[in-house]
């Protein structure tokens, strides 16, 4: 099954648009995972995603938080452990890699291979064949940075090419000459409502991962009404630091549960069609 | 010592301005570096190092070759032995990260604490709050991404905003709104010496990582004579796959050297102020 198909399966059976982002910060774990901070990392993680599992349509590891603390094996440990036990949901690897062809195919190996993810994040700077090496990959999902959610977003990504910025380049792009095999989808950020619309008109119910939500203060319902699909789908739409860190206590499990379903539930309540 | 006085006094001392690319792929080793993976990436990489360490300015490692062969603890290995064997050649961790703040955070620690560079390569298409978390490191190098070697540089790194490519308007934000401690360069690719020309007309005398010599055809006069300061340095240019398989035999390493010498020659060759 491909990553599109498989997302699609995943919003339907769970009723959800929300994607859980891993993002492990061994300063905010809860005390009690402090002592070995790899084995910490994956246990508040594995925690984090039997909490949440039957609330998200994906969950969305983020490398740089495994990385920082040399924890590359928790982190195969950690998808391993979704596949298993909950193999509906997809895996989503926030990695942002870009890199010219030869390097970028390493890149994909890295993603795809060693670390099974179903889908990653490609930064589109350096152009088409930086990106054809992880599309090649007919049935994983290549999530390509458009507009992201951070004040720094407006640097480059807003500029404007003859009238048109730059992000919406980034999204046609995606959406015709590099998707000769239909498995790209863009990152549109949860706090830019109108450019999410402005992308929504271009490129058909192409998905698009949101991150933004929560800290980053993304308001829920201009961004579902904005970036919605007719179906009212189309939407991965990511919490990390709110959900992981609701509590930063030993029930941060529950807590993390507990935002998650708030989360899910607000979202659900702006989406057309349910 | 910061790494631009670090880069200085290395262009000084060892007369050259290459930096070789530390790929190691492992269907290119030799075969007797091919029975335990991990370990043949260390012992070619230490091998080239040991082999060229007198012929360059720095060394380049690609964290995508380790990566995915999950040899991240070999490419820890092989910057400290550079450390400890020839503490004066910088190192760059080529790693082409970027992301939102709090993530780009953890990214500087892979690359400055993790790692142990002393500049890493950053994507910029994130924008200011990408790039900050790195260049809070005072005394590490910042090397931004600006006009890559690669074909799909055009994709959009050429697309122009009122008559200014893409590419300039991060080499600007690169040497002013971004550059408060001094510590930005950029990557400007061998293979466009018009445009390498025109960006050193911007920027002063900013080092500029060029990669795109060798296997990617950069014209060693055109780009040397394009790059180059008042002072015939400022560049640190990049080969890779040309030096490191210049043999695939048990002479890879001797032949890495004749092709090393051969390309700092052929660069001094167009060196003012020689």
């Amino acid at each position: 099954m491909s990553f599109i198909e498989q997302l699609n399966q995943s919003w339907s059976q769970s009723g959800s648009l929300l994607c859980v982002g891993l993002d492990p910060d061994v300063s905010r774990l809860p005390s009690a995972l402090r002592g070995d901070k790899s084995q910490g990392i994956f246990e508040f993680t594995k925690a984090i995603v039997d909490a949440t599992h039957d609330l998200v349509c994906a969950f969305k590891p983020q490398i740089a938080y495994f990385s920082a603390e040399s924890a590359e094996k928790q982190l195969v440990e950690v998808i391993a452990y979704i596949k298993s036990n909950y193999p509906d949901v997809p895996v989503i690897l926030d990695a942002k890699r870009g890199d010219i062809g030869s390097t970028a195919e390493k890149y994909a190996v890295e993603a795809f291979e060693r670390y099974q993810a179903d889908a990653v994040t490609v930064n589109p700077y350096l152009g088409f064949d930086s990106v054809a090496p992880f599309t090649a990959y007919k049935d994983k999902g290549v999530i390509l940075l458009c507009r992201t959610s951070n004040p720094g977003a407006a640097s480059f990504q807003d500029l404007e090419i003859d009238g048109v910025p730059l992000y919406k380049k980034v999204a046609l792009a995606a959406s015709n000459e590099w998707n000769d095999n239909g498995n790209c989808s863009l990152v549109v950020g949860a706090t830019w409502p109108e450019q999410m619309a402005e992308v929504r008109a271009l490129v058909g119910d192409m998905p698009f991962l949101v991150p933004g939500v929560g800290t980053q203060g993304g308001d829920v319902e201009a961004m579902v009404k904005a970036g919605q699909t007719a179906a009212g789908s189309g939407l991965m739409i990511s919490s990390s630091r709110a959900v992981l860190y609701a509590s930063e206590g030993d029930d941060f499990a529950e807590a993390a549960r507990a935002e998650a379903l708030q989360l899910r539930n607000q979202i659900n309540a702006h989406r057309s069609g349910l």
